[in-house]
């Protein structure tokens, strides 16, 4: 295989993975692809709770085919013992593939490098830094609580091209069309959990369901920052900071309003911007985001880079990245 | 000749017209290429002032050369006298041109069609509506001066992500980058008058000139919306309606600033919207367009669609067209 076949091949895992983003926490969402002489031989993501693993998908759709064949994982297989199933770097040793091919190592200190060291040692080859940047995007959420010890957050906008949320009277229905709020729920439905504010709660009282056939059983936990009562079905948490301490939440889809966005990014705990953008002005209507204390223009430089635009429908897509230093 | 190479040198010819942008009012800025078995032998486009127009450039260039060639104009050559020049559609004629590839008729009564008919009575071959609408957005002045009486109107905001102009305190420099304000220099160099609110002249005393290499004399009519003392060098105009007396000015370059921009998008007089966007996120800053009046988000709907994006170091242009019946 040349560098540009293992990039397709990955590139695949990678987008296999996506299936069970938001539904494997605190387990990473892995992808994994077995192929031998250019055929692919068995495809795998981390099922819904975390189990089984990519690996052991893949294999056993491609049992009986796999000596000397490549597996293309996008997480480094599990080094460590655990009592819900078998390490995938034994079922890999044990189906006898003659090359592993990883995108990211991966960071929990458990298996950090020692499951690409022993199968080495094993004598198969390893590969690894295939589309490690791609791969961790696809996995933020696992990455952000690993490295950083919290859930990755996305922010939501849907703007006008002034950067209105909604007019001065507060509507809001309908800024952008139908294909990007469809995209929108396809996004709730890869999150741990959603969260907005109490503002936004009482103005819209939300169900931050996922309105998609087949998809209705994804919808994720609910999340309100604030202070006072909790409505039923919901979880209140009173800073940013204390995202934390939510358990089995990796990642965290902030809705709105403007004072949540501002409270977030404030803390400088927003990871991802999603800007849904509809070709409308609105002229006078009310902010996307509050103030943030930005000391001056400078300090707001050099923080977001676009990875990633689309067409939706009339509207526009764009994904930022915060760029930050590892 | 196919469609196809119509179309590219017709592109051609439309480029070249853009050079004369902001500088031949009240006449319209044509381009026009003279081709001859896939060979380009004249090039031409309308020079400052008005005259020489074209055609007349591009003849000359291809001199003796002229028999049995193609001449692709943007704009229907003139059919009217001048005191100032001849008559294009005589110059045409006379240099034996055999076919003549028009993108869009002229809108002036005075030519409108008649010399479309007259050149195919001396029995020369003329197509038109070649990249039509390309072709009248790069004289967009002149076509809205014709067709609605008025100067054509751009407005132009530099923003946020989040939909800002400035920062909460007013501080605005800079936004965006040095690509992106090189590029709107270009731009207040190819519009006859730049126009700001008296806010926005207080608060910043703009110049409005051009500051690129070169284009140093291109610096366009200054023009005030606001009341009170006028300061020297500028034009004050009360009212969006205004523009409609302003002498000798097709295009206007709307530049700031938020009451400004609503002034004129409530009046329904932007044509254009430059969106120079920087990847940072200010938060609750000055918001770019005050209110205009929107009855409701269904109104705010349809009358935008973009026509270009581009990369401008690390910003990015969008160009909006305001949609309008015909």
């Amino acid at each position: 295989m040349t560098a540009s076949d293992d990039a397709r091949i990955m590139r695949a895992a990678i987008a296999l993975s996506l299936r069970g983003s938001g539904q494997t926490s605190p387990n990473p969402n892995v992808g994994c692809i077995i192929e031998k002489n250019g055929l692919i031989l068995g495809r795998g993501w981390t099922q819904p709770g975390g189990r089984p693993h990519a690996e052991a998908q893949a294999l056993a759709q491609a049992a009986g085919m796999t000596q000397g064949a490549t597996a293309y994982v996008t997480l480094e297989p599990c080094f460590h013992l655990s009592p819900r199933g078998p390490r995938c770097v034994e079922l890999l040793h044990q189906a006898g593939v003659g090359r592993v091919v990883i995108a990211a190592l991966d960071p929990d200190p458990r298996t950090n490098g020692q499951s690409a060291a022993w199968l080495r040692d094993q004598g198969i080859r390893v590969d690894t830094g295939i589309l490690a940047d791609e791969a961790e995007t696809a996995m933020a959420g696992f990455f952000a609580r690993q490295i950083s010890g919290r859930p990755s957050v996305t922010l939501k906008l849907g703007l006008s091209l002034d950067g209105c949320i909604a007019m001065a009277d507060g509507t809001s229905q309908w800024i952008t069309g139908d294909a990007a709020r469809a995209h929108a729920h396809v996004m709730r439905a890869s999150h741990d959990a959603i969260l907005v504010g109490r503002g936004t709660w009482w103005a819209d009282s939300p169900r931050l369901d996922v309105r998609l056939p087949g998809l209705e059983q994804r919808s994720p936990k609910r999340l309100m920052l604030g202070h006072g009562d909790t409505p039923e079905g919901w979880i209140l948490i009173h800073d940013p900071a204390s995202i934390v301490q939510l358990d089995g939440v990796s990642s965290i889809l902030v809705e709105g309003g403007a004072q949540t966005a501002a409270a977030f990014l404030h803390a400088d705990m927003v990871d991802r911007i999603l800007l849904y953008r509809a070709p409308v002005i609105i002229g006078g209507g009310r902010q996307a985001v509050a103030d943030i204390g930005l000391p001056s223009l400078d300090a707001a430089h050099g923080l977001w880079r676009m990875m990633d635009t689309r067409r939706l429908g009339g509207d526009m897509l764009e994904v930022y990245l915060r760029q930050r230093a590892r």
